[in-house]
């Protein structure tokens, strides 16, 4: 029998209805004949009410006892969604993060998976039973309960499924794939009904927030094919997987995030080991940077540009003042009104044509694009976040991305 | 350095400014020079929100899932403690009961302590740390987690003290004592400095709701002290010890239950084995029998009484009248009106004047006496609901139990 590996997330299973909804369904896939393994988030606002409380209770950082904490979240759904499976006639056991193996390191808040010990779910699964599984949650080998931090679910998931050599990963949301740019911006965008890891790496990474991108990395790196569609219909929604295109150019999708802000050091010294000193620094203290440009001037000094997301600004702004002043660089600017697009495709790096059609429709637009960086299969842009829904749209209408392909 | 082990309820932890305060006491108790192990209960209506959310999605029972469910209560619970010690700059961490070696066996809600592996929490009392243990929960030898059922962060709390050798284990709850009766009721009660485990168990098991006697038949066992104090002050509550008494008579207390209902089969025939028949039965159904008294009939027939908590009613019902029919009893009674009441002491088998004293103090308040039953250190009647509390007062006084014996 094939095996499915399904993640619902926090509002799939936000309201006792919302679980009888999940449990139908799970059912039903399994009755198709497939084995079924199902991670489940904490129910939507528990992580939050949980914060809250600790909040209340304390104003420093626990980390290991956060985790003890955020854990009894998944715990609490994966309890109730396995009663609604079995109430339906189908056998279901419900696992903690330890029981299903998940071995991580001792990070607490933001552990990495090890490796997966998935013993006991084999088991259950031969038993013909559905294994529900906390997301997000793991054990480290000193036998402490861990977290994974941010798309924690989506990891186990997708971790689970390399594992146990699913079929695929079916990842459930609020909506039902991935579009060729956000539907609330772009009114007729278009749902991808396929996408490779790389696309995909590059829209969750700015911003189409469906899917994390540690999850695709895994995915990507054990060929796990991931079916991210809505847990309200039947629809297909987008699959991924390996890209198999040759030599054709295919725009994917806009990506784009406005809760970032760009920081440019300015002047510099053109040595090597600089923008390593930098990076280094900031990504030390587990900021994530979304954009990294370097601009050689004439006089033997550098601008060096990135940005960061919004929420990383205050840890981000003494460190870059402490590294300035160390390097000798002359300023920095700092701008949070701005935001990031970018347009996605395998193939763009081959294309100069590509290039040139997006910064032409940025341009007719009226839309002034400040940094411009390109990879094989993505072109970044930084706007004024005033002008970055009008940008998105005018790209989506200049590469006719409502058009199959 | 001593062992100390404490145990504070679903109140004492009930929001955040009550676990500071918690917090507050274990800091202080652990600077005067003791090893401490905290054991907590579920923050108060934790466990009642988690049993509706499970009661709106399954009407069935789960006892495994169930357990899964509700152990996430004390994980909350101990997380928040054991960060508000550490905040007070004491070393504190939590674990699990799986994590503590609770080890029981596999009956999902009411599962018994098998062993109790305490390597964790060994090591880290050697590291100077105070040790936050979630009480209710254990897990069992295939590695699947348990709750202990009722009383269960008490018997937690017990079996540890007992495992590890500690000095006593305090019990706080919001009363600071056992009185020689419910202070509600008999405004002059006086607390009990200390009783032996044996008077513990019947004042326990018959209704003074301070402490379970799970517990306590633990604690006699292995010989562990037990205090139990309010976590709302600092005075001395009452120590629960192995008796000392030669032969002097002390009446500790008077136990009362009003939530209770008699039950009597009448005309069962005069054969070996028939009480069996009748407990086995329900007993198995986990219904707790508070009383059980059988008088001979001249007709070879005998009148079988006893009496259970109003809540299993429900329960035992239908199976009294399986029992009935099977060993052709003619009749059963079921009376919902009446209260039981126990005076309590050591020695009192001894002393035929006591029993005496009881019927007279009963007599001249008028209240009937429906059934007697006596051990060596009680004296038990049930009576009419609406009599019980006038019973309890004219009992306490003709006793005189205000003062010190």
């Amino acid at each position: 029998m094939p095996l499915l590996v399904q993640k619902y997330g926090g509002t799939s299973v936000g309201t006792p209805e919302r679980i009888h909804h999940v449990a139908e369904r799970i059912v039903r896939t399994r009755r198709a004949g497939t084995e079924l393994i199902v991670v489940v988030s904490a129910m939507a606002d528990t992580t939050d009410d949980l914060l809250e409380l600790a909040g209340k209770v304390s104003g420093n950082s626990h980390p290991r006892e956060l985790d003890m904490l955020l854990t009894a979240g998944e715990r609490i759904s994966m309890a109730l969604v396995a009663m609604a499976v079995n109430d339906r006639g189908q056998e279901a056991v419900s696992f903690t993060g330890s029981q299903s193996g998940i071995v991580t390191d001792t990070s607490h808040t933001r552990a990495k998976i090890l490796e997966v010990k998935a013993d006991r779910i084999r088991e259950e699964l031969k038993r013909g039973r559905v294994v529900i599984v906390a997301g997000f949650q793991g054990v480290s080998r000193d036998r402490e309960v861990t977290t994974l931090g941010r798309g924690g679910s989506d990891t186990t998931a997708v971790a689970l499924a390399a594992a146990l050599g699913a079929e695929a990963c079916e990842i459930y949301t609020d909506v039902d794939g991935v579009y060729t740019a956000d539907p609330r911006i772009v009114p007729n965008a278009r749902k991808l009904a396929e996408l490779s890891y790389d696309e995909m790496l590059e829209l969750a990474s700015l911003g189409a927030k469906v899917l994390h991108n540690r999850s695709v990395e895994i995915a990507r790196r054990f060929r796990v094919p991931i079916h991210v569609r809505s847990s309200f219909n039947w629809n297909e929604g987008s699959r991924i997987r390996k890209g198999d295109l040759m030599e054709q150019v295919v725009i994917r999708g806009i990506a784009y995030d406005a809760e970032v802000a760009k920081i440019a050091l300015l002047g510099v010294p053109d040595r090597p080991g600089v923008a390593a000193e930098i990076f280094r620094e900031v990504g030390g203290h587990g900021v994530n940077v979304r954009m990294i440009v370097q601009a050689s001037g004439a006089d033997s000094k550098n601008d060096v540009t990135f940005a960061v997301g919004s929420h990383d600004v205050r840890t981000v702004l003494p460190i870059v003042e402490e590294v300035r002043k160390r390097l000798g660089a002359r300023a920095f600017v700092y701008d949070p009104d701005v935001a990031i697009l970018s347009v996605v495709g395998e193939g763009l790096a081959t294309s100069a044509g590509t290039a040139g059609e997006v910064f032409a429709a940025l341009a007719e637009a009226g839309v002034n694009i400040e940094i411009i960086s390109t990879s094989s299969i993505t072109i970044t842009c930084i706007v004024r976040k005033t002008d970055a829904e009008r940008a998105i749209r005018s790209l989506h209408d200049a590469l006719r991305l409502e058009q199959e392909a």
